[in-house]
């Protein structure tokens, strides 16, 4: 059968400071710019989660985007949606919540619930100019 | 000669949380639900500003959008993006940070300084689903 | 108080085929062309709702967005989303689907349903080239 | 019958350079900064055209979107696409090729022949960040 | 010479519904949910086709964009444009029109046209959130 | 460390007359089409340039996009925005400026300047419609 590719996108808005608590405020602001501002500021972020698998030759689908959604919600929306990076959100503890970060721990939680397919890339834009992609290389 | 209306769109990206400081935890999140969440979270907003004016016959502009620009970047960029509304821009000082108020707020940075153009909309989209438009009516 | 427009814009996906039923096969295809086939085609949407009201100083709101979401959900979206425009949506009976029926046909749903709010524009992409925009003018 | 807005979205790309022939290059170069290099540029320009009618009760339609493209592409595009805008397109002879005076060109080749509609608004974008609104205001 | 990937992405609407004729209206509803619905309902559908090959030195091209566009014409939208892709599609005859399966007809279709490039992938979108991309691989 | 991409996507508008000079009028115009108009015209080209490289642990970043946006600002869009590529761009000399020669050019200009992250993907796109490519493959 085809090995086809499915792509779901979607949307989510999110406060973030980009600032690592282990150097100065200096340091910070030097490394992030504009991004350190200590207010914090937000995005809303655009996500492309993409799966690949072979097609099904009974239903014609490789998996039903609607399970890939509700698993897109489950595992991300609903743990990232309206909340602070850096406060908030479990599996971005510990880590400065850069797009790179974000596509990284997004893989982790998406990775073990995609099956029968397979997870092959994340990709966070934070906004239309400035994206990560993650693709599972490298250790995470 | 003819009137013609110049519209420029920016992007910004802010923090806000949605909350009446006068109301209760409770109240809070019964008005604004999500967008009550205690860490805040954030928006790339785009900001569409329309001037009116006429044509000066020698340039063929109504006014530059160059200028226009510079305008927009000082009264507003300056003020409002990378920052968190609720605590770091003077404008919405007091203001619950709906895109209604942002479009007020803005709408009175940019009114006295447009000339010899008229002001005569802004829009605020917080998200491509979610949008206030001010045209200067009512008391503001 | 500041009189502010909100704009909330959705999308559903639905079937239509230009025709009209009193007039003859070759009628139809002169008039609506390649949209008169009769297997019938389809398209997303994009529906944006638009609603004027004053802002109300306490929650520095015109209407709760997730309110208005919700109506345009229960009174539009349930009806249209996934459904043939032709044979299955009720407040379509007897109009040919196109952009500017369905745009008069959502005004009926909406205008009793804002309130604080008023109605000031409902606006149909059948795609990003054809667009339909009704503001209540008219008999309808 | 319900008065109704069509709108058709069109795109075309075109060569110009900001400049008035009767001032010199210096003062070309103070009015319009980089657009007046002399090189030229261009850009994909995106067209909006709004017509204004009356619903035809037998046939749903305002009028033809069919109709209206094909006049939007007999009066403007083919004499607008894949030009340049300050010496190749007969109606902007004269003219500094700015969107304000793009849009007043383009409204005075559609506003004949729109007919049983009436033109209520023409839409010039330079680009997503630089637009121009003529609505027939003015002399033109 | 340096080998180069080009992408035409053009645009199509469909009508469909999501049903395997072999299964039962009970089993079409639980795997396919909305839209499964009767009467049908459709999409724009956006379509990216990618070629890879060597440039030209002459000409500076890999194929020529008009030519790609051509052949897409009328290999793909003569047959696919305001159709309804359960029965008027000859390429889809026996095959249940979800996304994958327009993706890898599309790539049958193609494939043997576009020498002396190389068809590398084919990307059907049935929305802006769902989306399916095939490169060729497995049988087809 | 997890090997991350970061894609940076820029606009710039410049004029463009797709002609070899070693041609006739005849040969570019069969070649070429309405591309080779001799007035010229252009395009709002966006670029989407895609790096690779290890998360660094520290800041949680590839490289700093800021600093991503400044090589790109100097390397490209200083030379390219707002110019004739025909006549003014230094590096398109001599290439006949389709975007399959401008991905090359750019590639060409940004590969030593990307370190230590390396570079992946080059993308031009004239419109939305007609989009180049280029990975590094082949002799440049």
């Amino acid at each position: 059968m085809p090995v086809v590719r499915l792509t779901k996108r979607v949307h989510f808005s999110a406060g973030h400071r980009l600032c690592n608590p282990a150097l100065s405020d200096d340091e910070n602001a030097r490394l992030y710019g504009k991004c350190a501002n200590p207010g914090g500021h937000g995005h809303n972020y655009t996500l492309e989660v993409t799966v690949e698998g072979q097609t099904d030759p009974r239903t014609g689908m490789v998996v039903n985007f609607a399970q890939l959604s509700e698993t897109i919600r489950t595992e991300v929306l609903d743990r990232f949606d309206h909340r602070n990076l850096n406060t908030e959100v479990e599996p971005m503890r510990g880590l400065v919540p850069t797009a790179e970060n974000i596509a990284v721990a997004i893989w982790g939680l998406l990775e073990p619930n995609v099956a029968p397919a397979r997870l092959v890339e994340v990709r966070v834009a934070e906004t239309d100019m400035s994206i990560a992609t993650y693709r599972g290389e490298g250790d995470h």
